[in-house]
């Protein structure tokens, strides 16, 4: 399957779609998931066209990853959770549902659920707060 | 919490503790999981001492990284599951069981059940060959 250019991060990363910004540089955007698993779920992309991990190259892996580091320990350090997962999905049969790499950033709290991956829509004004805050840390 | 040079992964890398290797390099290992999620289930660690990725070095970071994506990589061409995901989880609230940064490398197929995070432990001798298959892949 060849990358669509029309997959939402691709529509975000064009300003065609709105986002609440974390962190952008020049090479990488960081944003709040509006469908968040846990309270300041952010999704970090590479500017670069890949649709997984397996295609993106070497410099866009390493600007990706760099940037997911300043965000999970802005996330520690603005939100304070029990813990941090970091998880990437590669094709539907593991989980993906935008076909743009991207890596999770989930803080987690004990004995807190997990809201489901991608079903429940918050809305931009209630993320903006949280997102003000990660970036205050960063 | 001060990292544990004790713990099992730094004994891994001192080569007091054997494993099922599957690549090398001069700043990181990739070997089996003993108690694998799924089959191909691969751990990748850095060298260096750090207890998580928020303590990580940037170039720590970067070599990790290098080698996971070279590793999913060989595991899609070996292995070729439905779907890879990586984790990395910090802290016990968030899974951690091991205080050395990894990232798990897991291939995913369709209607296959994960077996539990870190419970049921895979004798090396029938890790080896799935090992051998991975690194014919590389």
């Amino acid at each position: 399957m060849p990358y669509d250019p029309n997959n939402i991060f691709a529509r975000i990363l064009r300003g065609e779609i709105p986002c609440v910004k974390v962190y952008e540089d020049a090479k990488t955007l960081a944003f709040m998931d509006v469908m968040p698993e846990s309270e300041g779920h952010v999704l970090v992309v590479p500017k670069e066209d890949a649709q997984d991990i397996l295609d993106l190259s070497a410099d866009g892996l390493s600007a990706m990853m760099a940037t997911v580091q300043k965000v999970a320990r802005a996330v520690d350090k603005a939100l304070a959770p029990d813990g941090i997962q970091l998880r990437q999905y590669t094709r539907a049969a593991a989980g993906q549902t935008v076909f743009h790499v991207h890596f999770h950033v989930l803080p987690l709290w004990e004995g807190a659920h997990l809201a489901p991956h991608g079903k429940v829509m918050v809305e931009a004004a209630k993320l903006e707060p949280i997102a003000a805050n990660i970036r205050s840390a960063l």
